[in-house]
């Protein structure tokens, strides 16, 4: 199938794994739960933005959108507080065994991290390989690097084996990514 | 009009006033577009929280979502980060003469809006009394201590005057908030 942008991908991912809790999504969505409940940190997805075009008003109470589409996202999806410090990130699964390609993440996104770098915030990508059932995170420095040495389009598996740290997984919190962040207090 | 939960009226202000630059989410959205662009804070206001019950696909590329419906936030509509610093927010206008309507802001949004104070975040609201075109800053401290000693249902125009700051308005920045916030570095 053709997800362009990553956008149907998506909405494909939200409606046939999101109860199943497998997916990245889903998982991050659990492990941030935890975190807010435990007072480790305020962590929360955005939501999926939308352009809306045709609104109904079955009753007073009640509006139904009748047409909308997917808009390509200006930011990264994840956002909040940890120990005092502003957390950013992107996550993204991929299928494939040899790359994570970068056309996963749009160019806005990719600037986007790099100025909550420059502003003093903690930003990275945490990217699952389905195929090994390895998720990693990869901090923005790393990322930056890459992205300056290397004209590819996508980063190599063993980039992410070398530079990235591989999230645990456990049952309360299902990713521990937060574990994985160091902050200077 | 009966606007649930300002849920319809936050989409009412965006068809009716979006373009015409009047609207406190709009001067808001220009303020954190200049602040972007001038390298002074990342802030943007998140997408509308809705859940999709129908998407279409009438092509490969195209998803039209066919039925949707708002659906109550958890967070506040406004995060970012400012000198170093997580900042959140939640922005309302209110036609009353004489006080602030509770009722605009959910409690989930208030406890939000606390817990963000207990992880050393910088939390406030902005609320616009259109009918004196004023716009205040009410910071989270005196939020919550007018929170904890009364026990009513709408905050005075008169703690607006005595306690927030008066965001003044000009042409670039449009809405000058980051000005009244106070930051240790």
């Amino acid at each position: 199938m053709n997800y362009p942008n990553g956008i149907e991908k998506k909405y494909y991912n939200l409606v046939t794994y999101g109860n199943r809790g497998m997916s990245l999504e889903e998982d991050l969505n659990i492990t941030n739960e935890y975190y807010r409940e435990n007072n480790i940190a305020i962590i929360y997805k955005k939501p999926t933005p939308i352009t809306i075009h045709k609104v109904d008003y079955p009753s007073r109470k009640e509006a139904v959108i009748k047409e909308a589409h997917f808009k390509i996202p200006s930011t990264t999806d994840y956002n909040g507080i940890y120990k005092g410090k502003y957390i950013d990130f992107e996550a993204k699964e991929t299928n494939q065994k040899t790359s994570f390609p970068l056309s996963n993440i749009h160019q806005h996104q990719i600037e986007h991290l790099k100025k909550i770098t420059e502003h003093g915030g903690i930003g990275f990508l945490i990217v699952r390989f389905n195929a090994y059932g390895e998720t990693y995170l990869l901090e923005n420095k790393d990322f930056f690097s890459f992205l300056e040495k290397e004209n590819r389009k996508s980063i190599p598996y063993s980039f992410f084996q070398k530079y990235g740290k591989l999230i645990s997984i456990g049952l309360r919190p299902r990713l521990d990514y937060l574990k994985l962040i160091e902050v200077n207090l």
